[in-house]
């Protein structure tokens, strides 16, 4: 049952010293209270091998308030709900020590029992954790326990499998919460609002309106200090996996039955179900890897991925992967969805564009070459809104068209008022939306179509394609499209905000 | 034949001291020499009563032009291509001394014997200027001989029927121009790419997904000085034959064969042959007249219709309709178009609003009474632009809706270099490109839609409904909508230009 108003619990986070628990949990807790989303009744526990009292705990998270949020106030009162608990995550005792900290907490706070647990920390200690969690009684509470895990989640689907296994011995399916913060961005959201709340937008959404779809989302970052994480990632497992096929899934789900979470997760997972496998022979046809060397990048020298720190050198870890996904049902029989994600390119951005069919008779206006398709334009970040290009008439005599854009600018309007994708998450997971966490079911089928492409890509069934960095990404992922006489688009840049 | 390049031609503009002349004639053919549509071979003959020089009417033309155009130059040279010659138009010797001019300006300017000519003036002249010119040898030149014609064409269909006859003694209908300037605005002109060269609308364009249409022409002006005239017409005649119906048909019209002249008319004429015939006992149903009573317009008090001069203190002339045609075809059987016009409202506005279904399961998003239908909106003028009324996603947690608006603006980018209508349509004709003049079969189905409206109403089949002059118009006008459980639109206002 989803609580509308002031939920309350206390909440554990494991690695509470960590880069996330600073950067996006700590000013996602803070926002919550003061938009009076939480009252007064939680407080949040913070374990970490590191020794810290609870005051310098306290300094840390209004430091973090401080330095993300302009206009904070009342940092004192707020950081008095937070704990720290100095853990060992493969000691029993620190369990049994934490219980009773949790025990106290409840009490003087009024949660009621309900707790979360937050593991933002390495992903080889989540198995560790949960059994540990449910051997010392942590989840023998009265109220609700959630798990609030960290991707990834697995490194592909044997070792998810293995992971997921382990939490359900202590979970259920229902008190898992698998984190993709792009299901908590406001635009990813929108999608389902966009598709389903328009009357205009459903009757074109299939294979007889729409030509292909478009997914970019480039980083202008390298890989920064995450060369060893990222080496046995790659840009398949650490993006495509996860955000690129949620986003797919999303964009292609059939109308949910009702706007519920097992009814939408089951439309996301048919979706999932139905696209098309790629093998090793023809993994060169829908996939491009590629990796980037040593390039620009406002106007500053930037070294090749080979050269970055803890990076092999010579690994064949793409940094870039762009993939033709069809997705094998009446709907999209025909339809590529095109997807790309890469490090170290020209411009942060992710947005969709949806490239309708041309007019039945595209001479019929199109006799000075003047016209371009409808485009959809759904643009996630930094920039976020949309974009609707159509064709007007070229001003003055004769009827001649020409492109023109509609705009509208969400985070124009509501400026900084656009939650945090976290602060959206954890406020979901208080309450017991589970809407825009990833099921199991999808992180196992998502797994399942990655591995193959990983498999293909191992035995080096095709090519490393390599991309200066600061680039628009391998010419490769250009001739992907090119053989089905599509070209990537660029277009509603400016929202005009 | 359309010639693209530099048509020649010498331009008669019977009534040449008149308003329409001196307010947009002049200056639309001055900028089309300087947008150099139109080259060096042309003159103009104003003919008209009052004797001036051809000093003095080339000093009447260049004020003209300065009024009208900041920065205008080289209105010497420009106003040297015009003479004045006076003109009694039932004396045939005026004709015979006309026709000497013409051929010495054709000789002297190079323009191949074509001739236009231009009725700017009273229309109860218009049969015998045609008669003349042909019996006086006016018409029979080497070139090409164009009659263009003001409204109103006829004040009912007989009378109508009956102008039509004269003219068709001297020009074929190819040769005739019927001007209804609302053919020659950008947007009215845009209507037909936007339908036709977008692919996502025209699969959206009939009553499976359209729930009605609105269009609106207000005006904030009085009769002004023309009560005179306007006794005997009223908005029905004055606006709704004409420019509202056309605006209708090019809404409604299925695609043509091709973007070819006859074509486009023989569609249009298609839809005016659908209109639903109103008649004595129904109009209530479909028609609502008003007249405006005394009231104030930013800020200042003006007079009620019946206080203007030249106006009956009883007059039941309507200065306001609202009606309700329907089109009883395939495409739009159940569709209501909406139209509106009236004079002394309190904004001066043209645009066509085309609101979609609600969507099939209008509970689904619509929790919290949050989602407004699509909407389409065509903004004519001043404004001239579109805009997409769509559903989003409200910022925040949950997923609850809100309508946005995608803007965009024609006159804000093309400013003031878009054509004014009477540039365009002057330039059509001396090309001999009709598309934007109205065939003598809209005129004629127009009138028989609209006489019978008449008839009911001087009979007193209808209430006249007053309104306060400066407001939105009669309540009647809303309660029509009413009756069909919707309402009229205001949205997309600004432009953000």
């Amino acid at each position: 049952m989803i609580t509308e108003q002031h939920p309350k619990a206390v909440i554990v986070i494991f690695g509470a010293t960590g880069d996330l628990a600073k950067r996006k949990l700590f000013p996602s807790i803070y926002r919550l209270v003061r938009n009076n989303k939480i009252g007064k009744e939680f407080a949040v526990v913070g374990v970490g091998r590191r020794p810290l009292t609870n005051e310098e705990f306290r300094h840390n998270v209004q430091e973090s308030i401080q330095s993300s949020i302009e206009d904070s106030t009342e940092t004192d009162e707020f950081s008095s709900h937070f704990y720290y608990h100095p853990f060992d995550v493969t000691n029993p005792s620190s369990y049994n020590e934490l219980k009773t900290v949790l025990h106290e907490l409840d009490n003087s706070y009024n949660t009621e029992g309900n707790r979360m647990f937050y593991l933002a920390m390495a992903p080889e200690f989540f198995g560790t954790i949960a059994s540990n969690l449910k051997k010392e009684g942590l989840t023998d509470t009265k109220g609700w326990s959630r798990l609030v895990i960290e991707k990834p989640f697995g490194h592909d689907l044997p070792s998810a499998q293995t992971l997921n296994q382990e939490l359900r011995e202590v979970f259920n399916e229902d008190q898992i919460y698998r984190i993709d913060h792009y299901l908590g961005k406001e635009m990813v959201q929108n999608i389902e609002v966009i598709r389903f709340a328009n009357a205009i937008f459903e009757p074109l959404w299939n294979n007889r309106y729409i030509s292909n779809i478009q997914i970019t989302s480039s980083e202008v970052l390298g890989v920064e200090d995450r060369g060893r994480y990222y080496e046995h990632s790659g840009a398949l497992r650490d993006m495509v996996q996860n955000h690129m096929l949620q986003m797919v899934a999303l964009l292609a789900m059939e109308p949910p039955i009702k706007l519920a979470t097992d009814e939408i997760r089951s439309e996301k997972v048919k979706v999932l179900r139905a696209l098309r496998p790629v093998n090793e022979e023809n993994v060169s046809d829908y996939f491009v890897r590629g990796q980037y060397y040593s390039g620009s990048l406002f106007n500053k020298s930037v070294p090749a991925y080979r050269e970055e720190s803890n990076v092999d050198e010579q690994s064949m870890t793409e940094t870039y992967v762009a993939g033709k996904v069809m997705i094998d049902n009446f709907r999209w029989a025909g339809v590529p969805f095109y997807i790309r994600t890469g490090k170290r390119l020209k411009e942060k951005s992710t947005k969709i564009v949806i490239q309708f069919k041309d007019i039945p008779m595209n001479l019929y206006y199109n006799r000075k070459e003047d016209l371009a398709p409808n485009l959809l334009v759904i643009h996630i970040q930094p920039d976020e809104g949309i974009t609707l290009q159509l064709n007007a008439k070229k001003t003055g005599s004769g009827v001649y068209g020409k492109p023109i854009e509609l705009d509208y600018c969400n985070n124009c309007l509501d400026g900084i008022n656009t939650p945090e994708a976290y602060e959206k998450l954890i406020y979901d997971c208080m309450r017991g939306d589970a809407t825009n966490f990833t099921h199991w079911d999808e992180v196992a089928l998502s797994w399942s179509y990655v591995d193959t492409i990983s498999h293909a890509w191992k035995k080096e069934k095709a090519e490393l394609a390599f991309y200066r960095a600061g680039s628009a990404g391998p010419k490769e992922a250009d001739e992907l499209l090119e053989r089905d006489s599509f070209h990537w688009w660029h277009v509603g840049d400016d929202l005009g905000c």
